[in-house]
């Protein structure tokens, strides 16, 4: 069975999450996503502290976020998310952020992404094991473009 | 001629808005992009300091927003934006980030938005004056959904 | 033998904790402590999920932070701390985050506060079974003020 | 008359600066800070583009904050500061938060750096021509230490 790569974490909302509406503010999510997305790419082989021997880093190139429903003050939310496609520069992934206690979908977000070499900051390609790895997932990616 | 709002603002960037791949991360765009709408906001008659009698926020539904190119510490960024079209319970804003010192675009976005009362925290229809006033972009909204 | 209420955290290091310096920025050790000191006040009895009904807030009076080593991307880090002392109407905290892969001592940390009503923002005396439960802290307190 | 570098800087308070207890978070106050004292700094001589090029980075190792009275959404506050005290490997500045449309104090802070070059993290002398242009401000700084 070809492997997915998911993650699943977890957080508890703090006062610095939240704004004066009563809610959690719209960057905070972003944030939430941001840990889930690191720890994918720390399961997928890339170590955060090699990372700064390197000099080649994840980098976002777009981000879609859809708020769904508000969170406050307290709550334990969890993100879910996980390699959806990819090619040979590029991939994508796709987060939920949801509520557990009342089963309340909270965000959902898809972002793209590519490995770029900072400095010069320009993409290189994904590394031939993922490709080989993930190919059930670049087919995926292919019909995509083609619809 | 029918009127737009439309803002500009600018931001020099601090040590906070980076990260250790020496460039400026991806929350810090949308924080720039939060205080231009803000503003933006102000400008179409929503007052911050009555929106806490009120209680109605202008709440975002979705973001998109795509990294063009990298800025760093020190940059001066102008972010420009403005309404880009509404419906009775809706409206999009769009942003572009660029670096005015070489003519660089570093980022754009579009972000959907209501106006939400909290509590309860459901949406609220748009002023009848925003309807009327920008009118000539409620016709675009509408050719949109129907391509 | 008395209770003193203490609390452990655990935090990995995440790109929006670092700065182009290549270290953590200042601000976010501010962030993890103000996650462990929320768990100490649930700890303590004040759940987060009440303060938003009864608009009870623990407000921050006085910081003091002494950042001590850097932290870097990947590093795990565990903040320690607890309540310190009290009187009948401030608190104080302490705390250090330590990054426990090689002893090192990252930052230490005092801080201040007191029970807040908001609205009118006035604070209000401290729960009396506090100072029954934690008479020993009081008298530290006294010493110390006396010194 | 000896020179004292000083800085105003000015912030609306934003959402994201804000918190469920409806007033700023205190996180947001340091922000503030963090501004005007790169701001001072490139007063000072320190440009921030070239930082990145030196890798000598002003680094906070201390920083005490008092919260005197909580801002608002939509509040104008003005964040005054400068150089207060220097000796050969270390400087502190002070700074006050006001909002002037009632002569408020929101916080006053003092922040004690070094200038540090990253890699290896160790402190170095501060510029020779500090030590003589602010020579009114190091006799300050001797008596403090000798009270």
């Amino acid at each position: 069975m070809p492997d997915t790569p998911t993650i699943t974490t977890q957080e508890e909302v703090m006062f610095f999450d939240t704004d004066c509406g009563g809610v959690v503010h719209n960057l905070a999510y972003l944030r939430f996503i941001e840990t889930a997305r690191t720890r994918l790419a720390t399961q997928m082989g890339m170590n955060l502290r090699e990372m700064t021997q390197t000099h080649l880093f994840p980098a976002l190139l777009r981000t879609e976020i859809d708020y769904r429903r508000a969170a406050v003050l307290g709550d334990i939310l969890e993100i879910t998310g996980g390699l959806e496609s990819l090619d040979r520069l590029r991939f994508w992934c796709a987060f939920r952020i949801t509520r557990p206690s009342d089963g309340s979908l909270i965000a959902t977000s898809r972002q793209q992404l590519a490995l770029v070499r900072i400095p010069p900051g320009k993409p290189e390609r994904l590394p031939a094991e993922w490709l080989e790895k993930y190919s059930h997932l670049q087919k995926k990616h292919e019909r995509r473009n083609q619809g």
